[in-house]
């Protein structure tokens, strides 16, 4: 009975972190989508929206980390739930960086902005956003997956990672162009070059959270190995 | 006399992991300090090399969480322990994203093998090279940080990370000037663009040891947070 109590309190506590976890999921979701409006429009305003919702989101990650070690120091996780959090302790880590990018993209915004490069600079909006597009539904799709331990869906946002790589590549390819045809906007295009490595690497955190969920459930390591190793864990 | 027993085989395993990271450690410096080297001399031979040491490092990373896992489900580690644990946890995540940058650097030299650029590029060798030096020795600093759990060798990695930044900035203009010079030198202009980024990226990661160490140690998290509120923690 006493163990029932236990265990119960203990699952409220879990349940409760993995609310926060999606919480800091919703916000640098938010912070990536405002960034790139922030791009896209050319709006100094909405890039300092993004870069004050920064430090809450530093500030989550060490709230839900000092839980973490809480609950861990405080009971006694059988081997599935310490998995469990250990995976959200590397996971809101993930999180973090991708604030970071939003972060990034948003002061690159800024700086664009204060070196009035604004009419010369040819911007690739339509592909941007459609990187961008690609890379916060992935990102979306991975913490769908964490809210409901769905391994299927995990191993849908891994299957999908190579599309946001390729996405880049066109990108790269295309800002190349323009800084040749001219070179007078090589300094600001060199600024998009790094927009575009930034929302490409929101995709690769949305994969590391997918890979953390396989390991959460079904206990398999899935990370540097094919895709047909992680479809036969996921099975 | 039971408990002493386990605390000390407690503590063998402890140590053993610590060199087990100690040793990845080393493995990735060593894949840094190559894969400049490979492309300081394009080598394609010796970025075959980087490119074959990837794996190792990558399988390091799993066999160090595998044991971690089990050693924190098998005993019931203190505060102290389990900080220590979960700071390894993440410390080798981001020594794999070391290996990480050095394949990249590695990639980049091959590509540029292959498109024959060699006798058209401007290599800003030297400053490549002092870029790298730093990020190493941070790395290197950081490592031995971690070895000894110094935290006021920590300490000054952190305070040394700007100098890395800087360095980033002054190539970047670098080859900017370059690329508006001769634009048909932006492609690979661009590779070694990221080049540098990865480099300054190896210094975050040893800034993020740092940090952990410095976690470990005192228990204080000092990520996101002023550099006087970090020494007021180490001291």
């Amino acid at each position: 009975m006493s163990d029932k109590h236990l265990s119960t309190q203990f699952d409220a506590e879990l349940s409760g972190i993995s609310t926060r976890v999606l919480e800091m999921g919703g916000l640098v979701e938010s912070q990536v989508v405002q960034a790139v409006h922030a791009l896209t429009n050319f709006s100094g305003e909405i890039a300092s929206v993004v870069l004050q919702g920064e430090e809450r989101v530093n500030q989550m990650e060490v709230e839900i980390d000092r839980d973490l070690s809480a609950i861990i120091a405080r009971r006694q996780p059988t081997a599935r739930d310490l998995r469990l959090l250990i995976a959200i302790s590397k996971s809101i880590a993930n999180l973090e960086r991708v604030g970071d990018e939003a972060a990034r993209i948003a002061r690159t915004v800024q700086r664009l902005l204060n070196s009035g490069v604004s009419s010369r600079l040819r911007l690739p909006v339509a592909d941007l956003a459609f990187e961008s597009e690609l890379a916060i539904a992935q990102l979306r799709k991975a913490l769908d997956a964490f809210a409901r331990l769905d391994t299927a869906r995990a191993l849908e946002v891994l299957k999908q990672d190579d599309q946001i790589d390729q996405e880049f590549d066109g990108l790269l390819r295309k800002l190349i162009t323009y800084m040749m045809e001219d070179p007078r906007t090589i300094s600001s295009s060199i600024d998009l070059v790094f927009v575009a490595k930034a929302i490409e690497r929101v995709g690769d955190h949305a994969k590391n959270l997918a890979e953390a969920i396989i390991y959460v459930v079904k206990g398999t390591d899935v990370r540097h190995t094919s895709m047909q190793n992680v479809e036969d864990a996921v099975r």
